[in-house]
């Protein structure tokens, strides 16, 4: 099964489940604010490419799990990664305008409607993932892939990593010195930890052995952070692109992604027929081919 | 045991296990950007009166279970409430430059550090909660008490009680019209469900069946408001209760406040010696009286 063809399958339902947490049977959004569920979903639907989403669900078969079993971890990383994308944008942050063709959040809105739009998306993520993992009945693993979520999206992670990005945005206009490895750890904390989070938890939900789970860390580490070079790459207006450009040159990046692509897929060889999605979804989010 | 005593003897290991956050063996504070830290723990050390922590331990020995069991509550409660502090005092929300006489996150640190700050307190309250109810065994049980913290905290809670806190506002600088109901409906989302998240979540931890969790709902519901009311009623100078002030009165309201802990209190009459210390702190937080 090619890329899209896999991706055609499990959208869906990805995205039906995404929709159930606003009106859905089990939903409280019916006491939701309406400016409040509006902000909320404003960047939600029509949303990115899901990738998170579905490597969770990628995860979850390669181990021998159903899909299935990961959806609640499929909504919780996505509404942690839209979260950050509507805090990251705001005025004393980025100071985005735009994303994705649209206004960002603060602009359709206002500022504290799009600061508690975020607050409200990353903790609903958590009651996704907490609910749904209740009602599949698993108990301990969800509790595991909790707290592991938290500690990717939290101070360590993804929150610290936007700290750092801050940081280092406000040294580079002020001085001309870069650190490439303090730009690779920014991205493992931006953007790999919460690959990890969505494969790593996505396969303990699908029925992981300690020995998968430590695989999985690794793979999603390279290939979170090979995708962030991918997208910086791709993305060539950005200031992010520009500082990592500056740094490596844009042939340098390229083979770093594909050293980086090279040695997750050799960590999951053996692992047959049902970790081909997960080997797939891998190339397409760091070479978009399918 | 009076309540000064009860307290003396709780708040260390509670004091204890919120520091263990970010200095014990199992935390990740290690990798946590400074300045994050610092703005993290602006607010938290020295903190408020820890009255929400001190609740869920009360709850879990009510139903007979030990306090310890819902140490891992206790700090989520006080993170996600410290969190909501700082970012209710933000410039585009209340604009408060201080707060228990100090200088509030964004003025102590930047606007910046102050959002993400708050998403930390309240991502890593997860982690808390998640890893100390792994730890403890908890699996099943802890998983309920998340998705309950969640929902408490989230769109229907916290930060809708937010949302509309922050129009009626703006509604009552451009009309005088008021409405008792919808105030009352603030303060339940934003005092009285992380009230009910601390109590029954703490119950819940200690062993609660699905009666006394039901029982403790209701009773922490009614003490939830009743302390919101008091806290106006002591914070004359506040613009809260000037509104409370002025649609009921000061006298009205200590007896609506008074009515509701009567009310909560006869739901757990029966309870015997083990619920002292939760009716004594229920008493202290609508009366102040030890």
């Amino acid at each position: 099964m090619d890329v899209d063809a896999y991706m055609a399958e499990r959208l869906p339902r990805i995205e039906a489940e995404i929709e159930a947490r606003f009106t859905g049977a089990a939903s409280d959004a019916a006491g939701w604010p309406e400016s409040l569920t509006g902000a909320m979903r404003h960047l939600l639907f029509p949303g990115g490419k899901r990738l998170r989403p579905v490597f969770a669900l990628a995860a979850a078969e390669a181990v021998g799990g159903p899909a299935e079993a990961a959806l609640p971890l499929a909504v919780a990383v996505e509404l942690i990664h839209t979260y950050s994308l509507v805090h990251d944008d705001l005025p004393c942050m980025d100071d985005d305008d735009e994303r994705r063709g649209r206004p960002t959040v603060h602009v359709a809105y206002d500022e504290a409607t799009a600061v508690l739009a975020g607050d409200a998306l990353l903790t609903e993520a958590f009651a996704a993932l907490a609910e749904g993992a209740l009602a599949t009945g698993q108990g301990e693993r969800g509790l595991l892939v909790a707290a592991e979520l938290a500690r990717a999206a939290g101070a360590a992670g993804l929150v610290g990593g936007q700290v750092d990005d801050l940081l280092f945005e406000a040294e580079q206009t002020t001085s001309g010195g870069t650190d490439h490895a303090r730009l690779a750890s920014i991205h493992a904390r931006k953007t790999a930890a919460l690959f990890g989070a969505a494969i790593v938890g996505g396969a303990t939900l699908g029925g992981a052995n300690d020995d998968e789970r430590a695989t999985l860390a690794t793979f999603a580490r390279d290939v979170g952070i090979a995708f962030q070079i991918a997208d910086d790459l791709l993305d060539a207006d950005s200031e992010e692109a520009a500082s990592i450009l500056r740094l490596q040159g844009l042939d340098d990046a390229k083979r770093g992604a594909e050293a980086l692509l090279d040695r997750a897929l050799a960590r999951i060889e053996g692992w047959g027929e049902r970790a081909e999605p997960l080997r797939r979804l891998a190339r397409f989010a760091v070479r978009r081919d399918r």
